[in-house]
């Protein structure tokens, strides 16, 4: 190859990893903002962050679509080949989290009209919060290339699991006490299950970013806390 | 190319599509079986279910592998390339399919010691029913190449989400008459949705087949139920 073909190539590739990165700064954006319409009860807001999803997906299309070109035309090899790899597995962590905040949105959208659970929300925006901030960790360490920054995210995964299985026992207790909040509730349940989601696609994209700075995945079992399997409790991850 | 290699490639992507045939078998077995599990609480069979998943995950692992490893050693273009390409969205929608069966079957393996709720577990039942005939369709289609019978798949995708609907509701009423239950019935709704996300997976196949089969996307919106915004209603699709 000549110098000439190699720096197409070279800027081929960066240009690939700066869309992945662009791509996630949307879907973190989306996030944080579909936490916040549900807060504020603020429908204008939801609805932007529903109408947005649009964007994500056709960025993701559009990476795809580049990366498997770049595989056929470009034939990378193994650093190169594993960054491409990664591209196009990020992109998609990142495709379903923008599902999910849409999700989330369309969901507080459901509530705006029915009295206001406030202690519930807030429950649920502390848990938005603590899972905005994760997928902003790992998506530094994504853009810095840094394995130890991923793993630290990797780690962490266990924590929103917990915060998810007390919100979910807080749910259980207040339709119980008055079943008139059960419509209500069931969509706060959701919402808690789609930011635990959120969280696991944060931890498979750590995942993806030290198998791409080190070529190894990372050492030990996945960190999840254990599912209780009686009925008044979550079985945990999906 | 000469003719040993040209063999030699057909044989590879041949191969490859037959991989995604026998990883669709599984997933659709999986589906059928976890539901079977719930409807008998037999949890034996959900455990199965569940230490089975790590198969389909693995056969996911070695689809996506060999796919690109196929794009940079062979280059394939125009229609090859579409049938690699959906090999490889097809694994990743049958992957989902197989974590969701996994999740219904802890789901139900949280309810066996409770006290049977026969009515709502015979409606899960018959949507599961759907589901798994969705799934069977779409895997047919997609062996033979079929491109209409995977519309008629892509079409009926708003059957199922009438019938997470009618579920929903069954369930918060039940909730409301006797809160005794509240704790079970998430487990069921969590268990619906898991079943409806299954449909959309179906659906999602069904564009890959007509894709990869026509070159085109299938014609008009995607088929989905209107969502109402009242909190007593399911704002519908996530």
């Amino acid at each position: 190859m000549n110098s000439h073909i190699v720096k197409a190539y070279d800027e081929e590739l960066n240009h690939l990893t700066a869309e992945v990165a662009r791509m996630g700064g949307l879907a973190e954006a989306q996030v944080s903002e579909a936490i916040a319409s549900m807060a504020r009860r603020d429908a204008t807001l939801a609805q932007q962050v529903i109408d947005r999803d649009l964007k994500i997906d056709a960025l993701h299309l559009d990476i795809e679509h580049k990366a498997i070109r770049l595989i056929a035309l470009r034939q990378p090899m193994a650093d190169d080949l594993r960054r491409t790899v990664a591209a196009i597995k990020i992109a998609q962590d990142l495709e379903r989290v923008g599902d999910l905040a849409r999700s989330v949105a369309k969901r507080g959208l459901g509530l705006i009209d029915g009295e206001p659970l406030t202690p519930l929300t807030r429950s649920i925006e502390r848990m938005g919060k603590l899972v905005a901030d994760r997928l902003k960790d790992v998506l530094d360490a994504y853009s810095a290339g840094h394995a130890e920054r991923a793993l630290q995210v990797w780690r962490s995964d266990e924590e929103i699991d917990e915060h998810y299985n007390a919100l979910f026992r807080e749910l259980l207790t207040y339709m119980m006490e008055d079943p008139r909040t059960i419509a209500a509730c069931t969509h706060l349940l959701f919402m808690a299950k789609n930011l635990e989601r959120i969280g696991d696609h944060a931890t498979n994209i750590a995942e993806q970013v030290h198998y791409e700075v080190t070529g190894r995945e990372p050492e030990g079992a996945r960190p999840r806390t254990p599912a209780p399997a009686a009925p008044i409790d979550e079985p945990g991850r999906d």
